[in-house]
C-alpha cells in the first residue's frame, strides 16, 4: 500500500530567507525510512488564514500532513488557533502538559510559577490528541481527519527532530503498512551528464518501471539516483544492485563510488578497509574539512585531528612550512600545499594527510593569486598527489564546501592509487 | 508599491530529504533587499502534471514566481516541457545558447561536438525571453503573463545564485518600484520566552502597525526579529533603533547583542573593535568553530588559526595538556578545556582563545563523560572563563551546531566583561 504525505512548515523566518528549512528534508527522509513519500512541501507566514489554506491544501493531496513551527507561546504563534477554526472546534486544557512544562522549568533552573502564555501551552484542540514533548513546552498535535491525519510538531529543530524519531515514526510503522522505499546514489565523474545520457540511454530504457532514475549533477561529477518502492526491501535491493552491475560494464571507468550518498560515508569505508587514519592542514577551508570529517559518528577511528593555519605564521610555526618557498611561490601554491600537508602528517602522526590553500574570496587577502584559485596536496609521507582548482564565479560560501568536497574526493581517488 | 513573489523549487531530491533547499532561502534574502516579500516556498516532484499545478499556483499568488530546478539536458528535467504547456507554445532554437554551451565546453576542456541533449537546451518556449547563463549549459527563462513574470533558473545552486544577483536582481530593481523592507534582530538571553513576552507586552502593543516583531527562540537565547516595510530604509531603520532604545529602558539586562543576525558577525564586530584576534582548540566541535568563524570575509583579519585535537595524543603532544589531568579528571573536563584553551591560544600566540571538549554522541568514544556534556573554555592567559553544557536530547548535527554557537556566544560574553 502506498501512503504520502505532505509537509508544511510554518515560520516568516522561512519567507525573508533568515534561516534554511532543514526541518523538512529530515522529515521527508525519515518519513521515506518507513516507505512514506512526500508530494510536497509548503512554507508559509505566520499568517492565521494562510495556515488555515495550508491545512486544508496538505489534506487534499495526501494521507498524512506534517506540519512544523507556530506552536510557541508567543503573539507570533498561529497554528493551534487556525488548527482549531479548521476543525471547527474550541480548545481544552490538559493538565499533564502542564506538570511537563513545570518539569522543563525546574530542568532549567526556572524558579518561578508558570505565566498565562505557559498556561496557553497546556491549551489543546478538542478534536486532536497530543504526544508530551519531553523536549521543549509545546505539545505535539495528532488530529485523525477520516482517514487522513495532521501532525503539528514544534519548529525548534531538536524538539522537532526528537518527536519524529521517538514518537511519530513508530506510531505512523504501527499504523500503516507501506511499501518499502529504497534510495541508492552512485558518483560518476569525468564524462559531462548529457554524455552519460547518451551512454547509458539503452541501460536506462530497459530499467524497470519500479526504478525512477534521477541525475544530480555537482560542479566536477553526477550523482546517479536509484529509487525504488515495493514490499521487500531486500528485493529492491538487489535488483537494484544487478542494475548498477550490468552499468558497470558500460560506464565502470567513470564510476567513481558505488555508495555515495556522502562523501564523507565513502571515505569512512574506505579508510577503515584499508586502516588509515587522516589529519588535514586547512588555510581557505577554514577548518570545513575537519568538520566533514568529524559530522559523522565512528570518525574518532580514523580522524586525528587538524591544524587550520589561517595566518601564514601558523603554516610556517606549526607546520614548518619553508617561508622562503611562501615567498617564492605564495601562500596559494602547488609547493606550499605540498609542504603544510607533510607537515600536519608529521606533527599530527596520521597515514595520511590533505592540505587546502586556496582564495575564497571576495577579497584577495595577502596573496597575489586570483580569487577562486585553490591547491589541494594529499600525501602520505612518501607520495603527494595535488591538484589544482579555479572557481571564479563562486560565492565564499559556495567556495569552501566545494574545495571541502574536492579536498575528500582527492584523498579517496589517492588511496585508491597507492593502497 | 508592494510587490510580492512565490517560489517553486522542483525536484525530486528535495521531496526525499537528500538535499536540503538552500536555494529558496538565498532567493528570498536577495528578493529582501530589493522590497519583494515572498508569500510562499513550493517545493514538488520532477513531474509534469505537478510542475504545470505549480506555476498556476504561483501566478495566481503573487506578481513573481521565481522557479528553480528541472532545465538540464537529461529524462528527469521536465521544466521546459511542462512551462510550455502552460503557456500554450512551441519551443524555439536560439543560437546564442549554443555559442555558450560551447564555450562552456571549450573551458571545461570537452573535446568534442555538441550532442542532442546539448543541442536541446538550446530550446527556448516561444513566449519566454532567455537570460545567458554563464555559469552552466541551461539558460535561465524570463516569462511575462500579462502583468505577471516567471522566472525559471537553474537548480544547481552556483549558477541559481551568480544569475539571481548578476542578472535577475538588477532587472527586477529596474523594473519595480517596490516599498523597503528592513530586518534586524537583537539577541536576548536569560529569560525563557513566555516571559519576555509578557515583560514587553505593553512595549510590544505600542509599536508602530508597519513593525512586525517576531520570537525566534533557540537552546538558550532568543532572536528577537524586527521586520519594517516603507519608502524609506533610513527612516526605517531609526524607527527600529528608537523602539530598541525604549526596550533596552524596560529589557535591557537580557539584551546580549544589539544586531545579532548572526552571532559570526557580532563577534567580528566586537574582535576589531577591541583589536584582538582569536584561535581555536576543538575537540568534539571538531573545526566547526573556526568553520563559522572564516564563513564571513574579512575574517583572516582576527582569526589566526585552530586546532582540531580529535585523538587525545594531539592535546597532549601540540596544546601540551598534561597527560596526568587527562587521567585524573578525563578528556571531557573543566581541567581539560582550560588546558587547551591556554596551550592554542600558546602554540598560535593569538590575543585570545576558546576551546571545546565533549561528547556528541551516539556513541561514549573513549570518555566515561555522559553523551551531551560538553565543557567550554575562554582565555586570554590570565583570566579563563569555563562552562559546562549539557544537552542529552541533541543528536550529533544539532550538538555540533549549538555547542559551536556556545563556544562564540561565550567569547562575546569573555570579552564584553574583560575589556
Amino acid at each position: 500500500m502506498k501512503i504520502n504525505a505532505t509537509i508544511l512548515t510554518i515560520g516568516d523566518e522561512i519567507l525573508i530567507g533568515q534561516i534554511v528549512d532543514t526541518n523538512s528534508a529530515f522529515i521527508a527522509k525519515q518519513l521515506n525510512t518507513i516507505g512514506i513519500e512526500v508530494e510536497e512541501i509548503l512554507s508559509v507566514k505566520d499568517e492565521f488564514q494562510t495556515i488555515m489554506e495550508g491545512f486544508g491544501r496538505g489534506i487534499s493531496k495526501a494521507d498524512l500532513v506534517i506540519v512544523t513551527g507556530g506552536l510557541g507561546p508567543t503573539k507570533d504563534d498561529k497554528t493551534k488557533a487556525a488548527l482549531c477554526k479548521f476543525l471547527g472546534c474550541d480548545l481544552v486544557r490538559e493538565e499533564k502538559v502542564i506538570q511537563n512544562i513545570m518539569r522543563l522549568f525546574e530542568e532549567r533552573g526556572y524558579k518561578r510559577e508558570l505565566n498565562n502564555l505557559n498556561q496557553d501551552q497546556a491549551l489543546i484542540p478538542e478534536k486532536s490528541t497530543f504526544i508530551q514533548n519531553k523536549f521543549g513546552t509545546a505539545p505535539c498535535l495528532w488530529t485523525k481527519i477520516d482517514d487522513k491525519i495532521i501532525i503539528n510538531l514544534p519548529g525548534v529543530p531538536f524538539e522537532m527532530k526528537g518527536l519524529m524519531r521517538d514518537e511519530i515514526i513508530p506510531r505512523l510503522k504501527n499504523q500503516f503498512k507501506s511499501d518499502e522505499i529504497v534510495h541508492r546514489d552512485i558518483l560518476i565523474s569525468g564524462i559531462p551528464e548529457s554524455d552519460l545520457a547518451i551512454l547509458i540511454e539503452d541501460w536506462e530504457n530497459q530499467l524497470p518501471e519500479f526504478i525512477h532514475l534521477a541525475y544530480l549533477p555537482n560542479r566536477t561529477s553526477i550523482d546517479l539516483r536509484f529509487t525504488a518502492s515495493g514490499e521487500n526491501r531486500n528485493d529492491l535491493e538487489n535488483i537494484i544492485q544487478q542494475e548498477i552491475d550490468s552499468l558497470k560494464l558500460i560506464a565502470g571507468e567513470y564510476i567513481v563510488a558505488e555508495n555515495s550518498g556522502n562523501i564523507v560515508e565513502v571515505l569512512k569505508d574506505i579508510l577503515l578497509q584499508k586502516k588509515l587514519t587522516i589529519s588535514t592542514a586547512e588555510s581557505c577551508t577554514g577548518g570545513s574539512v575537519a568538520s566533514l570529517l568529524t559530522s559523522i559518528s565512528g570518525s574518532s577511528t580514523y580522524f586525528v585531528g587538524s591544524v587550520v593555519s589561517y595566518a601564514t605564521h601558523v603554516k610556517t610555526t606549526v607546520l614548518g612550512v619553508n617561508p622562503s618557498i611562501i615567498n617564492q611561490f605564495s601562500v596559494v601554491s602547488e609547493e606550499v600545499a605540498m609542504q603544510m600537508s607533510k607537515g600536519v602528517l608529521k606533527v599530527l602522526n596520521s597515514s595520511l594527510a590533505v592540505s587546502t590553500t586556496g582564495v575564497a574570496g571576495p577579497t584577495r587577502g595577502e596573496d597575489s593569486q586570483e580569487i577562486g584559485t585553490c591547491w589541494i596536496a594529499v600525501t602520505n609521507g612518501n607520495t603527494t598527489l595535488t591538484k589544482k582548482f579555479f572557481y571564479p564565479y563562486l560565492d565564499r560560501e559556495d567556495f569552501i564546501k566545494i574545495i571541502s568536497n574536492n579536498a575528500l574526493n582527492l584523498v579517496v581517488q589517492f588511496v585508491k592509487e597507492n593502497y
